[in-house]
C-alpha cells in the first residue's frame, strides 16, 4: 500500500521528466534545472510551442529574416552604475545613452555574471560555467592556454545556422591559437591578445598617475635587480584576423615602447571598427551576431580635461563609452537594421573596487567587485532591446545567468540545433522570459564559482556562502539579497531550514559534474598563428618556453 | 595705490551685499548664504522679478488662488527606497504610486535632513537649525521639553497670511503644551504626544516578534526588581485638538494597555483624517497647508501576510503606505485639486538601520541611517508635483535642506513677510530651483549637526567629518560623496586644499551664532492642556516631577 502510493505520488514526476526528454536528443542541463523541469516541464512545454509561433510570426514580419544580435559587453561596471537617471546623480556622472537604452530595453534585474572577465566572457561564449571546459582567469604574460578548440562557441553555433559573425575589442580568452576568436567562430575579429593590465596599467603614463609602481623602466631604479624577467615584457598588442586566416598584430612597431596614446587609439580604433562592421554586415543577406567588447571604462589615467563632475579616471571613460554606445545605437538607425537587432548591453562584472574612490567608480549598491563573489562581483546591469519583440521600458526580476544567453540567442538564431548534445550546458534557453516578460523566466538559481572552486549558491531570495573547508554546513552563512543586498548580516540560525535544500543543490550539482567530467583547458605555444612577431615578442615567448617542464 | 586697488575690487562685492540689504528687512541667513549672495546677489535679484511675475502668471490661471501645500514626511526610509522601479527590485519591494508620484515630479536627488526625527521635523517647522531653538532628539519617556512658543513655525506663517492648516500624524517636538501643533500654527490637529518606541516597539506583539525584550509585563520576571517606575509607564497616546483648545486623549480607555493592534488602528485613523481633511479643505476659499506625517514603515510586528517578496517587517508597511500615498493622491484629483497642490513627499531621516536585515530595509547606497551624520542618516528621497508649475519627470542635483522648504513654502504662498526677521532663517528661498529647474538652487552647503554638536559640513561634491576634540583640522578627513558615497575613503592628504576654506565655513557659521545667540528649548510641565488623562498618565507626572530640582 505504502509503496503504491508512493509510485502514484511520483507519477507526474516521471511524466514530467519524460516530457523533458521526449525532445530529439535533449539539451544536457544541470542537476538544478531538471528538478525544476521536473516540477513546471508541462507548462513549459506547452508555452515553447506558443512560443514558436510567435517567433515564426516575428520573423514573417521582417521579410523573413532571422534578427541580428548585437552582443556590447564592458569592462568592470557595478549594477546601478549606468541606465538609472537617479543613480547617475549619485555618482556625479551621465549615462544619457544608455539610460535611453535602458528604457527601450528589458532590464534584467538579476542578471548573475561570473565574477571576473575571462569566465564570464567563457560562460556566455560556450554556455558553460567556465569550469567546466578549465577556464580560470586568464593572467597577463604569456599562458600558453586558452579557450579550448573542442568548446562550441555561440559564434560557432550562430555561423552554423548561416549567421555573419564578428567580435570587436576584449577577447581575454588565451594567447594560443585555437583560442583566437577567428579560429573560434568569428568571421572577422580585432583584439588585444591579453587584457588591460597590460594595455593600460603598465604604462608610464599610469605610473606617473600613481597607479602602478615599479614597471616602466623609466621610472625606477634596478640596482638590486638580477632577473630582467621578472616584469612582463615584449607582450603582443592588438591584432586581427579572419576566420582559418593567421593574426597580425597592428600598431606598434619592433622596439616600440606601449604607452597610453596606444591605449587611446586601440579604444578609439574598436569604436571606428564597430560602426565599420554594422554598415558592411547590414548589407548582406544573412542575419549578423555582432560582439563589441570595448575595454573602456577601464583606464588609469587622469583624464586631461575631465568633464564630469565625478572626475574620476573611470567614470570619465564610462561617459565616454556612453557616447559609443549612442554612436553605434545611431549607425543602427542609419543601416535600418534597428528595429530587427537584438542589442544586449551588459558589464561582465562588478567594478575594479581596489581602485574605488580615485577612480570615480563605487560599489553603489551590492557589497564587492570584480573578483569576488558576494553580489557586488556578479550582479550587473543588463539591457536587452529588440523593437520587434521586446517590450520597452520593461523589467524582468527574474534570475538569468550570462550562460543562459548562449542558450537564449541559439533559439532566436534557429541555431539550437548546432548546440552539443554531449556536455553539460548551464545556459537556460530564456526565450520565454525576453517575449513573454518577468515570471517567465525558467532559472532560480545560480552555482558561483570562484575559478574552479564553488564559493556560493543563489536560490531565490537566499544565497549560500559555502562553508570554509572543514566547517559543518550547518556554520555556513545564508543570506537574504532582499533584505540585505551588501550580505552583511549572515542568517546561520534563522535560516537553518535552507540548510539542507542548499546540500541538496550542491549534490545536484556534483553528481553532474561526476557524469559529465570537465574539458581540460587548451594548451599550446603561445602566440602562434601570428604572422608578425616582433622580435621581442619571439624573445618573451623564448623565455616563456625555457622554464616549461619538458613534454 | 594696493589700497585703492583692493577697494575697486571689492566695489562689486558691496554692491552685491547692498542689493541683498536693500530688501526691507532682509531675512537673516547664515554667513555661508550671504557669500554666496555676494558672489550671486545680483543675478539672483534679476531672477526674482521674473520669478515673481510667473507666480502672478501661474495664480491667475489659477483663479487668483494660491496654491495648496501638502508635506507628507515619512519616517526612517533611507533615499533610493522609494520611487525608483530599479531600486525597488533591489529591495524586492513595490512602490507604484509613489514611483509614479516621482515620474510627476521634480526630483531633489541632494535632499538633506537633520539626522533624526525631532530636528528634521523642527528644521522643517522653524526653517532653522534645530540647534538654534534648543531642539535635540526628544526620547520617548516624559521631558517636560519642547519647541518653544517663540519658534515661527510655517504653519504660523501660513496661517497669517491666511492659509487653513491642518497637522495629521507624527510631531514629535515635545511633550508641554506650547509645543503641540495646534498651539503652533495649526487648525486641527491629530497627532501622538511621542513616538514610535512607545508605539510600536513597547507593545507584548513586538516583544513576541524578539524586537523589544523586557518591557511588558505579561513578558519577563521581575525578581530583582526594586525600582518600579525604570520603564516609562502611564503615557499618553493619540490625541486631538484645534487651535487654541484642549487636547483630548482618544482610543485608549484607563487601565488598558496598549498594543499593536492600537498602533494599527492609529496608522489607519491618520489615514482617514488626512483623506477626510482634503475632502473638508478642498471645499474652503482659502488654499491649505496640510501635514501628513504618517507613522509608517516603523513596525516591529513580522506581517501576518506578508505579500512582499522581501518580506520584512518594516518592508511591508512601506508597501502599504505607497498604497495610501496613492489614495491619498486620488483624493487630490478627486477634489479637483491636484493641478494646484503642490504635494512634496520625503522621509525624515535614514533607516533605522539597527533593525537591517529583519526589517526589510536596508542603507542601500549610503552608509548609515536614522542617529548619523554620513549620507545615509541625511539623504533622503524627495519629489515635489505642482502640476500648475512644475516640470515632471525632472531631476535636481542641486544641494536643498529641509528648513529650505520653510522659506520656499511662504514664498509661494505670499507669506515671507511673516517671517521673523529677528533671527537666523537657514532656509534658503528654493523657488528658483522649483520653478527653473536644476542649477537654479541657491545652496551649495549644509551644516550637519547631531543633537548640538557640529559634526560634519557638506560643501559641493565634498564632505569634511569634523576632527575629533583636539584633533588638528588638517587630521579631519574629506570625503567626495560622489566617488565614494559610502564615505569610506577619507582623503586627508590629497584634499589638504580643502581644509582652509571648510575652516572658513566654520569661522562664518560660528560668528554668525555668536551675533544671534541659539533660543532655549521650550519648558513645562509635561501633559499640560489633556482634559482627559488617563489615572496613569496622572501618575506617570507625579513621577516625573517627583525628581524635578525645585524652582
Amino acid at each position: 500500500m505504502k509503496t503504491n502510493l508512493l509510485t502514484k505520488a511520483l507519477a507526474p514526476l516521471a511524466l514530467a521528466s519524460n516530457l523533458v526528454l521526449a525532445e530529439d536528443k535533449p539539451i544536457i542541463h544541470d542537476g538544478e534545472y531538471n528538478f525544476l523541469a521536473a516540477q513546471h516541464g508541462e507548462k513549459w512545454a506547452a508555452q515553447d510551442k506558443e512560443i514558436d509561433a510567435k517567433l515564426a510570426e516575428i520573423k514573417k514580419k521582417n521579410g523573413d529574416k532571422r534578427p541580428n544580435i548585437l552582443y556590447i559587453l564592458i569592462d568592470d561596471v557595478s549594477f546601478g552604475q549606468m541606465g538609472d537617471p537617479k543613480m547617475n546623480y549619485v555618482m556625479g556622472i551621465k549615462t544619457p545613452n544608455l539610460n535611453k537604452l535602458s528604457s527601450e530595453s528589458l532590464n534584467f534585474m538579476r542578471m548573475y555574471t561570473e565574477p571576473s572577465c575571462t569566465p564570464t566572457r567563457a560562460a556566455f561564449l560556450t554556455g558553460r560555467l567556465p569550469v567546466r571546459s578549465g577556464i580560470k582567469e586568464v593572467k597577463v604574460a604569456l599562458v600558453g592556454e586558452g579557450l579550448p578548440a573542442n568548446e562550441v562557441t555561440i559564434a560557432e553555433v550562430l555561423k552554423q545556422a548561416g549567421y555573419n559573425t564578428a567580435h570587436i575589442g576584449k577577447w581575454h580568452q588565451g594567447d594560443i591559437e585555437q583560442a583566437y576568436p577567428h579560429n573560434q567562430g568569428f568571421d572577422f575579429a580585432a583584439f588585444p591578445l591579453h587584457q588591460q593590465v597590460q594595455l593600460t596599467v603598465m604604462t608610464p603614463e599610469s605610473g606617473k598617475a600613481n597607479n602602478q609602481f615599479g614597471y616602466n623602466a623609466s621610472l625606477r631604479n634596478d640596482t638590486f635587480e638580477l632577473d630582467k624577467k621578472f616584469r612582463p615584457f615584449g607582450l603582443v598588442t592588438g591584432v586581427e584576423a579572419t576566420a582559418g586566416g593567421k593574426a597580425k598584430e597592428v600598431d606598434l612597431k619592433p622596439g616600440e615602447e606601449w604607452t597610453h596614446a596606444h591605449y587611446v587609439k586601440m579604444n578609439e580604433r574598436y569604436q571606428k571598427q564597430i560602426l565599420e562592421q554594422v554598415e558592411s554586415l547590414a548589407k548582406k543577406d544573412e542575419p549578423f551576431f555582432l560582439q563589441y567588447w570595448p575595454l573602456y571604462p577601464l583606464n588609469f589615467v587622469v583624464p586631461e580635461n575631465p568633464k564630469t563632475l565625478n572626475g574620476g579616471f573611470m567614470a570619465e571613460k564610462l561617459e565616454l563609452l556612453d557616447t559609443w554606445v549612442g554612436e553605434l545605437l545611431a549607425k543602427l538607425e542609419e543601416t535600418g537594421e534597428a528595429d530587427n537587432t537584438i542589442v544586449c548591453f551588459m558589464a561582465d562584472n562588478g567594478l575594479m573596487y581596489h581602485y574605488e574612490g580615485t577612480s570615480g567608480l563605487n560599489q553603489l549598491i551590492y557589497r564587492g567587485g570584480k573578483t569576488d563573489f558576494t553580489e557586488g562581483g556578479i550582479r550587473v546591469d543588463a539591457f536587452m532591446r529588440w523593437p520587434a519583440a521586446i517590450k520597452p521600458n520593461s523589467y524582468a526580476g527574474d534570475i538569468v545567468h550570462v550562460s543562459d544567453l548562449f542558450t537564449t540567442f541559439a533559439r532566436l538564431g534557429e541555431a539550437k540545433q548546432f548546440i552539443p548534445r554531449d556536455r553539460i550546458i548551464d545556459g537556460i534557453d530564456q526565450t520565454s522570459l525576453i517575449l513573454e516578460g518577468e515570471l517567465n523566466g525558467r532559472r532560480d538559481y545560480v552555482y558561483v564559482y570562484q575559478n574552479d572552486i564553488l564559493r556560493g549558491i543563489v536560490k531565490q531570495e537566499y544565497k549560500m556562502h559555502m562553508p570554509a573547508p572543514g566547517m559543518p554546513g550547518a556554520a555556513a552563512p545564508v543570506f537574504n539579497v532582499f533584505r540585505d543586498p551588501r550580505e552583511e548580516h549572515p542568517q546561520i540560525g534563522t535560516a537553518l531550514w535552507s540548510g539542507a535544500s542548499f546540500q541538496d543543490m550542491a549534490y545536484r550539482h556534483m553528481m553532474m559534474i561526476k557524469k559529465y567530467p570537465h574539458n581540460k583547458l587548451g594548451k599550446g605555444i603561445p602566440y602562434e598563428g601570428i604572422e608578425n612577431l616582433r622580435p621581442e615578442s619571439v624573445e618573451t615567448v623564448k623565455t616563456f618556453m625555457s622554464w616549461q617542464p619538458q613534454k
